[in-house]
């Protein structure tokens, strides 16, 4: 086995079998943490893990699989613009109640790419993004996956620049802390 | 609440409650995935999301406890160099298996700091590390949380790092394959 070598296509199966693992990761990162963790974030532009996950849940509604079958059924379709979160944020919601709705939406979508029916010929079909310019089914799929890496990513960093001034000399060691 | 205020002082509690996740969150990260994926690096120095399992299983029996012990029962000792990674590793054990053991080290380790008796004084009793200088308990404590999120930041990483040539144009916006 090469184990330097990296995708080169899009395998289905295995995307959905790392997609099917975002909700669980982001719940045992978040389930435990008291409130002033959850909600803490290293700035007023920055987000706070809780907010991550309203942008994990908001993505799974508008981004991902709508898009997907936008491009699947209607040949060069310029998709429209979309929002990075939902207008309106209720942080008094539970995270138990929100680590739900990520984990069923993220079922129900996934059910959905199942029935699709996607072929190596439908992974090539192309629309335009409002930003990006022309992206393939295949690219959308391929995003996805890393977008939620990007962001346990994200909430690792936020929780651990909220230690940040206690670890002393450790931080030299520690490469998040300067991320 | 001020959201932007990040820990001043060690909770002792709250250490233990963030602690606690590592294993479930690396369990979820890694125990779905394809075994090239979990074996893949980005070079041959760099380290797969198995091998970073394999590190934090070394550190929860050399590092962590061990030295929080050496430090309350020794004042001012000088700590010993310890590698990375143990001197053999079998990547034939299954990532089950490995996970497994991650996650009762670190459930016996809590325990054993659990019956230290830890204080605010104790927090402050120090000792000299090989290479970083005289460290306090409550640096160790908090290294250890933020070396946790350093290697679920680690793994992430490499994963998105794996697909990175599938995202097209939406490379642009996953800034987690800059890194």
């Amino acid at each position: 086995m090469n184990k330097n070598n990296p995708a080169q296509k899009l395998n289905l199966t295995e995307a959905i079998s790392v997609l099917k693992l975002a909700p669980s990761t982001v719940s045992s990162l978040l389930k435990g943490l008291p409130s002033h963790i959850l909600h803490f974030s290293e700035g007023p532009e920055e987000w706070s893990p809780y907010i991550v996950l309203v942008h994990l849940i908001h993505n799974e509604k508008v981004n991902w699989v709508p898009r997907i079958k936008e491009l699947l059924s209607n040949p060069n379709v310029s998709l429209v613009s979309i929002d990075q979160l939902p207008h309106r944020i209720d942080e008094s919601v539970s995270i138990t109640l929100l680590l739900e709705e990520f984990q069923s939406l993220r079922m129900r979508n996934l059910a959905e790419v199942g029935k699709l029916d996607i072929t190596s010929m439908s992974l090539e079909k192309t629309g335009r993004h409002p930003s990006l310019g022309v992206i393939k089914v295949s690219e959308v799929l391929s995003a996805w996956m890393i977008h939620d890496l990007n962001h346990v990513h994200q909430i690792s960093k936020t929780i651990s620049h909220y230690f940040n001034s206690l670890a002393g000399p450790y931080r030299e060691f520690l490469k998040i802390l300067d991320q």
